[in-house]
């Protein structure tokens, strides 16, 4: 287990913010969002954080680099529910490069008030799905804001 | 709309049947399976038909005629929900095969109770998702049991 | 099958515009967007039209009157494949009102390019599911722009 | 964080096995199943454990105890990727009961080769959502096979 960024629940620690609304298709049964709608909340603030610093997904994987970024780990911590057709803010921020991987930290709230806190672990894959480089923009985007 | 294919309420008018038990993943907050559940329940049911007909997925995109089948038109009629952890009964036809297209139709059943028809209409096409010419082993799937 | 409306490819002909844009996690092993996240698209958009105009969700629902709009039927051509990163618009029309059904028509298109047409067929219904009247502010949504 | 499960590679470790067939639904443009298809898998895989042990969850919901066991968090490692129509081997334990929650741990493998260890802990909460007493029978349900 890699899994070591601790994600505050402090909007200010953020470098980044994405802001979506929940769907309908999102909620369960129990009338709240379903847990298995969260990963792809955290991939859709990751991707525009990439896209907000230059680094649009499709550049990135078309690029001399030619890189994906694999999720190898993912961690989430459920606060309080998220329901439907509420706007979200998504803070993200980048930590603990290592030669082949990086963390990606979140912070999920509505209105102030946290909803989840995740992290999840990712590592550099080339198009056949073997370990590459770390793209040397990554470092750029590491750290608090 | 090449959509013509009127899908029976009689299981005995298909030729193959798949079951499958719903996810509370796939429930809303109405307590009852979201509609965007269908078209996975249908691939799935689809999936199935080949792999029994000795036509798995992966051995069709690869062979010779490495073909997909893509989806052109998708039709559902919710005739009563399904809720978590029924066991579905979906019963499969093709049909209506032309030089470039072929029809799937379905029913849905719980406990011989219909939930739902559905019509599929899919096109050949080569990896690249360009037109492709229709497998011969199409002809064998089509028409009634 | 009460499907009628036909969906104009012409986006002026719609009265209500939502954006949106595909994620990773809808994309499927052809690179394409999976039929399936459609329908939440669509949801999507149909529900940015009623709190467009003034009838959020959950007013809707709570309300003295109550109602939820099951999906009876639905409908999806699709023309051209929608990839990860699209920004689609999604272009939303409610007409073909009876005293139990309505009908919403869709136009997805990227830059100006159809994807996709669809049709849902909905029926006001109370909250324990049974069928109930249509909310008088419906007729006030229905028609061209 | 709640999270102190370690989840062992070895199935034999584990007290209950469900297997599932992927769909092609869930794999995404990298061409393997998408990380965010995975909670719904472990979810299925616990509702098989209940079910098999004699509480499937209807009853579990509206008996005399009502409860729904909530999701707190969740952790997946990613060790291979899954693809479209393997046949999964998913090995369920309980554990770490504690006065108000439990962990769950997964093994997922296809063909006897890990592909994902799992972690989930629960709390038990009444139909408005509040924590509730953990059900007597989960205490039979934890520990080793």
């Amino acid at each position: 287990m890699r899994l070591s960024l601790q994600p505050s629940l402090d909007a200010s620690d953020y470098r980044f913010t994405h802001a979506l609304r929940t769907r309908f298709a999102e909620t369960d049964a129990m009338g709240i969002i379903h847990h298995g709608a969260y990963p792809a909340y955290l991939e859709e603030a990751r991707s525009a954080m990439l896209r907000d610093a230059g680094f649009p997904y499709e550049v990135v994987r078309s690029g001399p680099e030619g890189v994906d970024f694999a999720v190898l780990e993912l961690y989430v911590r459920h606060r309080k529910p998220l329901r439907f057709d509420d706007e979200v803010g998504i803070h993200v921020l980048v930590d603990c490069l290592t030669r082949t991987t990086f963390q990606v930290g979140y912070l999920l709230e509505v209105g102030g008030v946290p909803r989840a806190t995740a992290v999840t672990v990712h590592g550099a894959v080339d198009p056949a799905g073997r370990p590459s480089r770390m793209p040397a923009f990554l470092a750029g985007l590491a750290g608090a804001r």
